[in-house]
């Protein structure tokens, strides 16, 4: 099996540059979101523990097969470990042999900041100049260059109950051509901000926003809850916002909106995309995002990986698939087992 | 991430000998299936094409998240590409971390031959002699190695509507201990068989198995009818034996009792093996082990090769997982991104 590993991935990034590759991968993501009734549609599988959860996010459009490995452990960090790590496989669906097994870790950091840069196009204000971040943590920094390839923001307000997460996101973003403001509450970053990304890891029902500080017109795009019992905003705001999903059926249980009934009024991103549904209504709508992500955004970075690395590069491969001469004679592999004693003679 | 490839499973095969890897294996089956209650357990994912099926099939216990990715498609053979391949993974629960990545497709037949064999043994007439064999691709060799390492059979007859097939099983057993009937037909196949394996890749309603053939006494182990719409034995047979499972819910949809009603009597096979439900009665009791393949069975097989294989030889690794110094400092493990134009100067 051909294998893309956190090499290859970096390598891509480190030639082609992150811009292009948050640009070329919202493209597959935007190609992939439009033709929305093409795909296999479930929630993912989650196998919640006390300390975090793990997840499988498959789907296919009939053709492709894809689906993701990943985790989400908050108290990841003392240990010296991420929070997030993944690894995906592209199958080819006429046969069901998998295509390609890659590394996700750092392409979910990549097709989670292209989905929010792709979102926010969609439905934040298009003269948007300044984004206030509220989690710096690893996924903060691929936000920053997300939204500044797809909508030119360069000047970005950053808050983390860490000021050392603070600061490693300021060194990070040093001299990147960016300016940023480093602040030390959640209220002080978002003054004068157009966008607002929350993206903290806290397994909880938290409120690193409160309604009061969320003004007209302003885009929020709410990535950190992202799981059950695993929310970030006030919910009064809600009841202020137009609120854009992923996938309805999914972020029910998952997002902002599992603090809301049942029949709170939702609207698909896919649908804003295909002019099906109008997005933002005016310029003092407040818009939310309440991304999640789903499977469809891991196929789209599966397919731009395997069309982009696995079919230009030389890649590696494991042997992790039995290929028999003879497809039948499996137990061929294997060899001849030995023969039992009372027969050998 | 540490991987068990194709050749250290053949190798573990090689070195251990295949009876004593299928009874090894039996045992961590049975142990899994007697803690039942410690599992987390969900119907598999299932995605299907006209030519096929792929699937996740995850399950936990707690300490351990095991899933692996499987794949059904009967007209692969024509391809020269098997009918099934397999590939696994066992993570920590506490970290989400995956532990292993592991080859399955040997390891599926393995774990399914060891699985059949397990459930005769509690099921079928302890004096068993002789098994019929329908359906000769490459499960069936595994089959016949598992019904001799548990329960000492070594009369196998033979029967598959590709003489071809069947003559790779004859000359595949040749020479090993067995005493192997090749026949023409279903019908003469089961003629004084005590135990009736079926196992067949057809993704259709069949009826392999008439009701007629079916004899008081004799166990029934029918493993290739495990996807909605495919089914190996006449519904007759089932209203005449004592059905056995290995998780109802999923059964339902996927084994012979799709045939039946919903509320049609089973009984899951951790049951008998904690014996908290009686297995055969009676002599001429007709037992049916109606085997789809869980979750649990994979699982315990990557146990299995973890202790056996990961923590005793060297495995190799991949890079699959990004481990930046600083876990939130992911998009260091890039570099610094090339600095715009404008501020470079």
């Amino acid at each position: 099996m051909k294998v893309v590993t956190v090499r290859d991935v970096v390598e891509l990034v480190q030639s082609r540059g992150l811009e292009t590759v948050l640009t070329e991968l919202a493209g597959y993501l935007e190609r992939d979101f439009r033709r929305w009734s093409e795909f296999e549609k479930a929630p993912r599988y989650a196998s919640h523990s006390k300390e975090g959860v793990i997840e499988l996010m498959p789907t296919s459009d009939g053709a492709q097969f894809g689906f993701k490995y990943v985790n989400g452990h908050p108290g990841n960090g003392k240990l010296g470990l991420q929070t997030v790590v993944a690894f995906g496989v592209l199958s080819d669906v006429r046969s069901g042999y998998p295509l390609m097994l890659s590394e996700m870790t750092i392409t979910t950091a990549l097709r989670t900041a292209a989905t929010s840069a792709l979102a926010a196009r969609a439905l934040a204000r298009p003269d948007a100049k300044t984004m206030a971040i509220i989690g710096a943590g690893a996924q903060s920094e691929f936000q920053a260059y997300g939204f500044r390839a797809l909508m030119g923001i360069t000047r970005i307000r950053v808050f983390d109950v860490d000021p050392a997460a603070t600061a490693k996101f300021v060194a990070n973003l040093a001299g990147q051509g960016f300016h940023v403001t480093a602040c030390v509450s959640a209220a002080e970053a978002v003054m004068g901000a157009d966008i607002i990304t929350t993206v903290t890891a806290d397994k909880r029902r938290a409120a690193v926003l409160s309604d009061n500080l969320v003004g007209a017109g302003v885009h929020l795009n709410a990535v950190g809850g992202d799981c059950p019992g695993k929310t970030e905003l006030q919910a009064s705001i809600l009841n202020r916002a137009s609120v854009f999903v992923e996938f309805e059926e999914q972020t029910r249980h998952e997002g902002e909106i599992q603090q809301m009934d049942a029949d709170f009024p939702v609207t698909e991103l896919w649908q804003v995309l295909t002019g099906a549904a109008p997005g933002r209504r005016t310029r003092d709508d407040i818009t939310l995002f309440d991304s999640v992500g789903f499977a469809l955004e891991d196929f789209s970075a599966l397919r731009y990986l395997y069309d982009e690395v696995c079919q230009r590069g030389l890649v590696s491969t494991i042997d992790l698939l039995a290929s028999p001469d003879d497809p039948r004679d499996l137990i061929g592999l294997i060899g001849r087992p030995r023969i039992p004693r009372s027969d050998a003679a």
